[in-house]
């Protein structure tokens, strides 16, 4: 398996983030990143290079998933936010909800607004930075994958991004690195592409720019929306116009057994699908002592969760998203990723 | 004239509001209605009266503007904030924005994103109260001039009301005042009612509340939303679905002469309309010194902006919405109800 790793991650420091009414500090840190990249060199997981150098390639990659104008808001919009007066880290401060359908607005505070659903997700200096480099970790993984060089690839990436839609951040997530891999491999020749998102919340943005697609099937595992984070996606009636969407949403406090039994049903799907491809959106906020989530995985539950899916056999993306419990976030994802790579071998064709 | 004032408006104190991306005291604060108060009698604008007492009217008028089930969680969101763990005001998270269209969640989170469209009102243990203070002190404004005990009615409502939907909270606002006047006057006789919205920001919840109708004709003069809030909504081109709306954005920087040019063409929609009664959401952030707008009207213009609206000699009741230079906030309102009620006599038949 080959882990790809950005340095670049860092650049995007959030100060704050709105919690429970209150600017607290953020949780999604750079401190994440640099603890798995610990674990998977301490696991023995193979080789972690840098993404392929910054090229119009990425542009082009974001452009497949990503309305081209979003990009351009995203890459300027700490500079117009300082422009403008402001300092800090950008917050947005309305949206357009029911009834409120005008065009794009020229201001910062509006432009943040219009292509954003939540308030939890600083525009630093740095986000621009580091959310490219996190996409060409998710594009250098997939072309990896999609050239038989590895069956297996790990996109270390950070900021996560499985929460952003071709044209809206939200959820610390800016560009879709999962949605980018899967693309990726479609274009690189796997006519089926499924994504089967694991982290505790529901893949909201992933579903969205893949809705109305037969060819990639969007798949997550979640705490159920009328309780938990992004609460206005993720319902199990949520299938796409051409049935290629399904959504587990799970109660809270669920534990290792009903968990596993989502993931069969999910898997079940993946198999139905006759998927070329698989991309995992990896969350381990699942986890039992995360601190903004209530699910109750153990470290040892999560080498079961990757051989389960490892068994696929399928040539595989995995992304990193979620997972707030910092200290024990390494392990998680090592034990993950172990149970994968182990799997995958045995089952592999 | 009457001025219908609750003192109940001071248990809606947020504590602080997000601004710049920041958590920063509120502008919006109790002092403001003090202000205006004691700048009302010291003017000799007659009598100042408590609102009709509370009582089923009270609903039965909201639920004429307003969506039961969004009073239902007004009235309770407070509580199950607490409930759920949280602790100080409420503030909304996440937005059901373009792609999230889901049913109103159960958890508080959601459910305050679910009925609001900014991050910007904090729910308070006090807010409930004070906001149907304000309702009231607007029903019971709007009966007076309806049944004719006077043709002039202040209803110096804290929290304002103007940004605030059938179903949404934003802007400060939580019930929209002026639309429960409006909608009272209609109810009490008359015909074909006015909203003439005088406030620096749009009146997007009181077009948004009578977007549809043709017995109400909504006006409002203010910044263009491209670079001001509500952003999404009060450009020019909103007309209605029945041509009832109009819209008068006016650039950063208005001063009075470009700003009456705007107030003389929305008389003129006025008296085309054939109004037999108004409702004037006053908000005086159009004033110079304002810390969070942009125009540039002085005190001294507006007794002549009161004039101009007075001279229309139409039952008019005045609901107090915006203006957050607290120390000039009395003379300005006092300054603009003199030259209305001046006029008002003047004018009248």
């Amino acid at each position: 398996m080959l882990t790809v790793f950005s340095p670049d991650h860092a650049q995007h420091h959030a100060r704050a983030e709105l919690i429970d009414g209150q600017m607290l500090p953020a949780v999604e840190v750079p401190a994440r990143a640099e603890q798995v990249l610990t674990a998977v060199r301490a696991a023995g997981l193979g080789a972690v290079v840098e993404p392929d150098p910054d090229g119009p390639a990425d542009r082009a990659a974001l452009e497949r998933v990503h309305e081209p104008r979003y990009l351009d808001f995203l890459e300027g919009a700490h500079r117009q936010w300082l422009a403008e007066g402001h300092d800090g880290d950008a917050l947005p401060l309305c949206w357009p909800a029911r009834g409120l359908q005008g065009p794009e607005p020229e201001a910062i505070d509006g432009r943040l607004g219009y292509w954003s659903f939540d308030a939890g997700t600083p525009v630093t200096s740095g986000t621009w930075a580091a959310a490219t480099a996190a996409a060409r970790c998710a594009r250098t993984a997939a072309l990896v994958v999609a050239e038989g060089v590895e069956r297996l690839a790990f996109a270390l990436c950070r900021p996560p991004g499985h929460h952003a839609y071709a044209d809206q951040m939200g959820g610390y997530c800016f560009l879709n690195n999962a949605a980018v891999a899967a693309q990726v491999l479609r274009d690189s020749g796997a006519g089926r592409v499924v994504v089967l998102d694991v982290d505790y919340h529901h893949g909201n943005g992933t579903q969205g720019i893949f809705w109305a697609r037969d060819d990639v099937l969007t798949l997550s595992i979640h705490a159920d929306p009328r309780q938990e984070y992004p609460y206005f996606a993720g319902y199990a009636s949520e299938v796409g116009p051409s049935g290629r969407n399904r959504n587990f949403p799970l109660p809270s406090g669920t534990a290792i057994d009903a968990w596993a039994e989502a993931l069969e049903a999910a898997l079940g799907e993946v198999r139905a699908f006759g998927a070329d491809a698989l991309v995992v959106p990896l969350g381990v906020d699942t986890y039992e002592g995360d601190p903004i989530s209530r699910f109750r995985l153990t470290t040892s539950d999560f080498p079961g969760v990757g051989a389960a899916i490892g068994a696929l056999g399928l040539p595989t993306v995995v992304t990193m998203e979620g997972g707030y419990a910092v200290d024990a976030l390494g392990a998680n994802v090592a034990a993950f990723l172990t149970g994968l790579a182990a799997a995958h071998v045995a089952g592999g064709p």
